[in-house]
């Protein structure tokens, strides 16, 4: 089963080799996203695909920015998974990553939040199918991220994909077994 | 490309034949789901699979409940979009769908609706690849529903997904153009 095979090879990527990635193969990841459904059909999805490399270098900046008050704060097992997992408020994946997909939801529509991440996994198994590794990073404060990027002001940041090829050797997280998350009735 | 494939031609299905499903094949299709990634890796989803058939009833009633309140309210282009595609408050589907998936969602984890509808995309695709028919219904009024569902007190109601063989000739919704919803830069 090709969806099982890719669903389970497929593991979060934050390092990448320098190897360009060819617009083409981003731009096939989201053909497929914007297959998926959404409420009511709004589509209220925008992709921004950054190849400019002084802007990612600002939405790293951003990002940092929000992080570093961020890891002040967080505590309990997330503070603990995080630096078990020794990741910490630095983003350099958001720089040099080759590309940066810039995920965006319009505001106006129902269900928007829940249509795009619908269509983010949809994008994830598509980029595993393509060999493209990405991690989904939500900025701690999008609010900072948003104001470097040219976002529509009926829009707003609800994810960034940066993308590439991996160079993480850092295994899957663990799943739990498939018992313990169903209950049949 | 099998995921292009795939995503292309999963439409949502709203009308299933009498055929029953193999439940063996339903939790492939979670098993598919539970390899996306999430939050901090807290796999804060749970899956309630029924085949119960008085069960099925009473989420319908409890879904209708809700969505004959939210008919009288809802307006302009989404109230055209569902006259359109002839949607009302009548959810049969819920009864007669062989089988129920209620996705839960953890309230107290990060990023848990994210993470649950990035798995309700992987397990889309994985039900599109088996074959299965399904629409993701929210329903309006969750508290309704989440009164008739056993559901355990730290998760909340995400989702509904109505799984069966398509008996719905429903064409699928067209898609905005590629080049319409994304931006190079």
């Amino acid at each position: 089963m090709k969806t099982l095979e890719l669903a389970k090879s497929r593991k979060t990527v934050r390092q990448f080799k320098d190897t360009s990635v060819p617009l083409d193969l981003v731009k096939k990841a989201v053909e497929v996203a914007i297959e998926a459904p959404s409420g009511a059909n709004y589509q209220g999805w925008r992709f921004l695909i950054i190849e400019d490399q002084e802007l990612k270098k600002g939405v790293r900046l951003a990002s940092e920015d929000g992080e570093k008050e961020f890891y002040k704060k967080v505590l309990g097992d997330w503070r603990e998974w995080l630096d078990e997992s020794k990741i910490n408020w630095k983003k350099p994946y958001l720089e040099y990553a080759p590309l940066l997909v810039i995920v965006l939801a319009r505001n106006d529509v129902p269900y928007s939040s829940e249509s795009v991440w619908l269509a983010v996994g949809y994008m994830l198994l598509a980029l595993e199918e393509l060999g493209l590794g990405t991690v989904t990073y939500t900025p701690s404060d999008l609010k900072l991220v948003e104001d470097v990027l040219p976002i529509p002001s009926e829009y707003r940041l609800e994810a960034i994909l940066p993308i590439g090829y991996s160079d993480d050797d850092k295994s899957k997280e663990n799943r739990e077994n498939l018992e313990n998350v169903i209950q049949i009735i």
